[in-house]
């Protein structure tokens, strides 16, 4: 089954703002097999929708749209989807009660541009948006399925799961074709191209239809297995036969499946063993923090930690001497050493990971470049920090710097 | 002059990474003037891409393709446009001499795989890429100038940077046609739909071809102004009568313009104001301290804090009292009151923010569910918490905690 996604907004194409709906609506739909063809992004206007309305149906027995469904008068998805099928406006009973109870249950005056929200084409199914004003439009035509959403991502969510996913499931099970299944190797500490040349030329292990991708990202590179099957169960053995493949030829790199990635093994290897962890972090400033406690449940192991921006925070704080300072300077093995250990003892976790850097784009000198980061890491066992020499760009310093340090930390449970 | 963006690789098409780059690209073009008339993503595949390659040239002066550029097996967008052209493929010799030179400075070995990142289709003129190994090809045809650049987002916007912003910016100083200018109002504390009933019809004050967008999100509505003009003083004179009505009409809630946003708002004021600021953070484990840390420069008024996940840790580092957390619980006033006026004095900074709620999905009880958020504010004035009741995603809750506490101390600030 053949699905297009269609995104309308002109801060989408004028790049205002990242397009997150397509990636998610894409990641669902193929998780549960259907074949994303295209996204495409297009303005608010009317002309240009109806354009990609007519190429899109052509090879896809499903369009998915979102954006434009709002209250305010450059938002053209529904009437242009109302004309495009020759329709016409009808007010829907079940939105207007829905409508008028959110409004007055909030307190908020029910305007007449709220009651326009309740108008549909009369032709459509509308699909409930608990979470917003605008519901998800569905217009069943002999040769593809249009859904409209909300562009608002958690409305637009809601009612994918609610609605858009058990209907392509639905039309799956009854057409029994074959569909894609992936599953993700992940490696790290390999370039892309050693990686390449360690696994030689894939068609020798791949039947037709089967594929393998590289993808490059600072956390490492990701291996993509790709089979087409009927059935789940033959994909997996399939798959299974080609992992082994991959383990024989690469699996010293391969640290991880699927949904997994460094934060998750690493918390994972934490929970396991039962350690609790803290950080220090400077230069950082608390994004390695902010990241270990992205998982729920992440109390069981992390119990907190400091942000020791400043020189004065790192006497402070975690009790860095003053001489090291003075002699070593904030950016040096010793710093981070001390910070790592003066953490763990006032912190009293099993380990505690340091941060210390030059994230730039000022800072830097000949001797301390712009991307030097040093990390450090305290646990019973020993306490140590390694160098890193990143870019010259802040973010990328920053976030390369906190999956080092998970990095690390991951190598050091690893090895217990 | 009409850009349209494609978007190769099988892991944006089903939704795996997110497209950053078409977003990137399309900002910055669109910045300069240039006219982004969509984005379109397929797969890795040659028949798809030739394909949008003809369709595309129809209405765009220019085509920009990212992705499959790389040097595995799975990348096909360099053999897919040299057939294209009818070309073949040459050795570039500076390209070589290039990625030997890198090769050997990191010890690592020059492949026969490496070496075929230097070879390009005949035709193309060559767009260095000294951030990576796969050089940016140009195609200049009659009709429409063909771009490929490396998928790898670091590496895309260095070409993009030093080659092809400048190509298009002189193209434009040639035609002298008129481009599009933007300006972005931001507001704070109005629903949507009550904005645009106090703005009305914008029919009433635009002019034809100019534009007004409403763009919401949990961090405010945006206002996005557009205007056509030969150049770029009649465009901000015209911009300046347009802002000026809405002023007139929503000023009260408008806050920011353009690329400003809560953050930049907020700190600088605490800069002008020559103010300090510290942050104890629970339920949202650093993201504050992080996204404050965010823009270079911050060390001159954020000073650190503490991540307090556990009980312990608000009782140990910031003197939360042993009978508050009895008596009233962790998520509760009193307690983000102490955290705040405890990590006030403990870092001896002007301002100290707060946050300590139930992000979920777990911990949520009847009287304090998941989305309850209380933040705390301490300066030398006083000392304060205000309660916050957001949803049940734990990231939503996170980030829109960040976000309020921003705004606490933002209105803090701008009424001093």
């Amino acid at each position: 089954m053949n699905i297009a996604l269609l995104t309308i907004g002109d801060e989408l194409c004028i790049g205002q703002i990242i397009n997150t709906n397509a990636s998610w609506i894409a990641d669902r739909c193929t998780q549960i097999g259907a074949f994303i063809t295209c996204h495409s992004t297009i303005k608010d206007n009317p002309l240009d929708i109806i354009c990609e309305l007519d190429r899109l149906r052509i090879n896809n027995a499903m369009i998915i749209i979102t954006g434009g469904l709002g209250p305010t008068h450059d938002d053209s998805t529904k009437a242009t989807l109302c004309s495009y099928f020759h329709d016409t406006l009808i007010e829907h009973q079940d939105t207007l009660q829905f409508l008028q109870e959110r409004y007055i249950s909030r307190n908020i005056f029910f305007s007449e541009r709220n009651r326009e929200q309740a108008f549909v084409p009369s032709s459509c199914t509308v699909l409930k948006n608990p979470r917003g004003t605008a519901p998800g439009l569905l217009f069943a035509q002999t040769d593809c399925i249009f859904i409209a959403l909300p562009g608002v991502p958690a409305e637009m969510k809601g009612i994918m799961q609610e609605y858009v996913l058990p209907i392509i499931q639905d039309r799956f099970l009854e057409e029994n074709t074959t569909k894609p299944f992936y599953r993700t190797l992940i490696t790290k500490g390999i370039p892309e191209s050693t990686l390449a040349d360690l696994i030689g030329n894939p068609s020798e292990f791949l039947a037709i239809q089967e594929s393998l991708a590289f993808l490059p990202s600072f956390q490492g590179v990701r291996l993509r297995l790709g089979v087409y099957h009927h059935n789940a169960e033959s994909a997996i053995q399939r798959l299974d036969v080609l992992e082994q493949i991959l383990m024989n030829k690469a699996g010293t790199y391969i640290y991880a499946k699927n949904q997994e990635n460094l934060l998750s093994k690493t918390t994972e290897n934490l929970i396991i063993l039962k350690k609790t962890l803290s950080v220090v972090e400077s230069c950082t400033g608390g994004k390695l923090s902010s990241l270990c406690t992205d998982l729920p449940g992440s109390s069981v192991f992390f119990k907190g930690g400091f942000i020791t921006y400043s020189n004065e925070l790192k006497e402070q704080l975690v009790h860095v001497r003053h001489e090291t300072l003075l002699e070593f300077g904030a950016v040096s093995e010793q710093t981070a050493i001390e910070m790592a250990s003066g953490g763990r003892e006032i912190l009293h976790t099993d380990y505690c990971i340091s941060i210390t850097g030059i994230a730039g784009p000022g800072g830097g000198s000949d001797e301390k470049p712009v991307g030097l980061v040093w990390i450090g890491l305290s646990s019973n066992n020993r306490t140590f920090a390694r160098k890193h020499i990143f870019g010259t760009d802040r973010d990328m310093n920053r976030e390369r710097s906190v999956y080092a340090a998970l990095s690390i930390l991951y190598d050091e449970l690893h090895h217990i």
